[in-house]
């Protein structure tokens, strides 16, 4: 198999993410989040695993639709309190040597002249480690802290990106020339002025007439990620991404997706090749079946189904907290119904042991992110998955979270990695180079066919 | 002698600073401001010298003053180009215990709810090692690219800040009691919602209704410094700031400010106590007389004339590049009268060989700061000065900016502070606890009678 797969591991500067109830289980970190230690450890594990980057999700606001209140997600620590996860970046970069930093980062409440000198920094700091991950939308709860009255509409809040990134690129790629910085120490010139171009920006919503503050990085842009499942949210991604995330792991779905992003991205202009796809698991692994089996019994013995359902509101936008027993077997029904799977009769019903289903039991069907994302068994069935899925639906790598913090990662870099190697489907070694260049083999630049690349700036050099 | 000296470490992130031309000189490091590797070996370098903090100060444009444009600027690499500062004082934390981290930040073009959560996750990741430099204005060429037709009117700025930083000690004193993280297992309660408020802020400039993104951190609200000197400014300072930077070097100036603020700060209701005063220096250390004298004579001989007299246009607005000697001459010579010094006939005149000077040893006056900062000597003479100083101004410490890059600190470090320690001037010893205890020594939150503690929120805990 010639594909390679790419890993990376999704984490969060908060106590707990979609592991909604699992700090409980003695021996979990949730609370380290904020600790040094925890990231710098975390860097080396990952980096001692070979994977790929290390991804980092962030809001900007607190869930709150279930019950009306925040205070379920506040309870169980989920999503809140969240620290900005840009800063652990550095610290960890200090003791690796090659993995790779990708960063949610808004632009709803971001202005590109200072988003750009924040990625230019990381990517500088990083030896051209860095990827941003492109969040247009957020929460209502964000919006009104930043003295909005909600959200900006969605058509427009994308139309608002568009012109955000044409910002961003003119700075990233068009404002200092290759070799405008030559330390010329005979002639007494750091950085020749006729080689950095005032970008002159006047558009809908932003007018940037300077300079980038920053010289260029070793990517100059970030590697780009976006998350994008409406019509309008693909568009952008087939525009802007370099690496897309995708929630569903349902096969179908997943090259549904994948084949209609690379098609809008060929009609854009760009290689298809050069969109990458990584959707999100959880593997629970065991040294036998049996192992992983009552390692996934027990952390769904200890979830939060409260917190799961909190989670699945946020998500929907629905409140759950009215949905009784019946109505939530409705739901998930209709769900596997629409993707044809059978989670439901297949591991839950392990763990149900009444007649009926109890609401309690039901919930936990959203526990760590969804059943859909699940993965439990031994290494040889984990990379069994892992290879047919990625036959079967051509994505590139997969974005791995966790049900326990750290240890997840610690297990699977243990026994799943080198059953992988063994495979030859995932790097045993590091390619040399940056970011972009692990992932793409094709130097650290944005690839001449992205939209990055094609803008130009509406000024001259300076006189 | 009771007081002790603090001393801070001035950095950028930027090839250079006040020392224009410096980057010439072989040895120098100027273009390693953008290396992961010298932050690090910086850290362990102040850390080892007892230093308190290293100060970070930034800006968001480039100056272009001088002949109405900013080639000077980016030709002699002076300030410009420039990375964001706060995201290197994670990786100087993994290496580092002790030293605590001030970085400049502008309130102009950042919002609280975010600038909070910046300062909360820096406080946790550290430890409680961190300072906020407050900067209300910023240059002209940054509000342009932040949109604006030019910088907001000066004394609405300062009532801006006023209240942008009532929101921040609000979001970091009010919102999160303390205890309201209890990580209860037994009642499977993280947080308890009834401890985390809203803030309910509805002001002139911002509003902001929720309740802070971050848990408390070490000292909740960093270490505030400010520098101000119009009378608005000093208003602003005895208000907020907790350290205050000087420029002056002169005694009589300087006692001046210290007594101005302190007073103000008094009839604010504060401790004047507590708020300490850094004038900058810039020290030259020989092992004798005349190895330091021979070093400020290279240094000046190295140093840049029309990238100071760029800098000196960027600091008071005049274009200084149509002054022909004469010009620049009585420029000096009134300055030297208003303030008492006589550095032009001290050591400047040593490097004056001709029956009269020309621009270009004039302009050197106003290299590496200007002269006023220039401190050259022996250990002794060095340590001598410093003493005097405090005891005639009332000031705390100082901000020690340097000739080259992290040359000038590791000589300071060798040779001056081992003499200030046997004097007993600075510390031998860390004092245990965050940055607010080793520089006041009485607790890691912000005192009583301070502002920052005296906000109340307008909104009751969440139901």
């Amino acid at each position: 198999m010639s594909k390679r797969i790419r890993l990376n591991a999704v984490e969060m500067a908060c106590p707990l993410q979609d592991n909604a109830g699992m700090w409980q289980l003695s021996g979990n970190s949730a609370d380290r989040y904020k600790d040094l230690d925890y990231w710098v450890s975390l860097a080396e594990l990952l980096e001692k695993g070979k994977f790929d980057a290390v991804f980092f999700a962030d809001i900007l606001g607190v869930y709150d639709v279930y019950k009306g209140s925040r205070d379920t997600a506040v309870r169980e620590g989920l999503y809140v309190p969240m620290n900005d996860p840009a800063y652990v970046i550095p610290a960890m970069a200090v003791v690796t040597e090659h993995l790779g930093f990708a960063v949610t980062s808004s632009l709803t409440y971001d202005h590109p002249y200072s988003l750009a000198r924040k990625m230019s920094t990381l990517d500088h700091l990083t030896d051209g480690r860095v990827g941003w991950n492109i969040v247009t939308s957020n929460l209502d709860s964000a919006a009104r802290n930043f003295g909005l009255d909600g959200q900006i509409a969605h058509d427009k809040r994308y139309e608002r990106g568009d012109e955000f990134l044409e910002v961003a690129y003119k700075l990233w790629e068009e404002s200092w020339e290759d070799g405008a910085v030559i330390k010329d120490r005979g002639e007494r010139v750091y950085t020749d002025p006729s080689k950095v171009h005032d970008i002159g920006h006047e558009g809908r919503y932003f007018r940037v007439p300077g300079i980038h503050l920053c010289e260029p990085s070793p990517q100059r842009t970030p590697v780009l990620f976006q998350a994008g499942s409406s019509e309008r949210g693909r568009a952008f991604a087939a525009r802007h991404a370099e690496c897309v995330f995708l929630n569903a792991m349902n096969a179908e779905e997943t090259r549904y997706l994948v084949q209609d992003i690379r098609a809008k991205a060929a009609a854009e202009g760009r290689n298809p090749d050069e969109v990458l796809f990584f959707p999100k698991i959880n593997p629970i692994v065991g040294r036998t079946e049996e192992e992983a089996r009552s390692k996934l019994d027990s952390y769904l013995a200890a979830a939060s189904a409260e917190g799961s359902l909190s989670l699945l509101s946020a998500w929907t936008g629905i409140d759950f907290s009215t949905f009784g027993a019946d109505q939530l077997l409705g739901f998930i029904k209709k769900g596997e119904e629409r993707n044809g799977s059978s989670y439901l009769a297949d591991f839950f019903s392990r763990n149900h042991t009444g007649a009926e289903w109890t609401r309690e039991e039901l919930a936990k069907y959203f526990a760590f992110g969804g059943a859909g994302s699940l993965l439990a068994g031994t290494p040889e069935q984990i990379a069994d998955r892992l290879e047919a899925f990625v036959r079967e639906t051509g994505v590139d790598g997969f974005n791995i979270a966790y049900v326990l913090r750290y240890d997840t990662f610690s297990e699977f870099i243990e026994l799943v990695v080198p059953e992988l190697q063994r495979r030859g489907l995932v790097q045993s070694e590091y390619a040399p180079g940056t970011f972009r260049d692990k992932l793409f083999g094709n130097g650290p630049r944005l690839p001449e066919s992205h939209p990055g690349r094609q803008t130009r700036t509406g000024a001259e050099a300076t006189t």
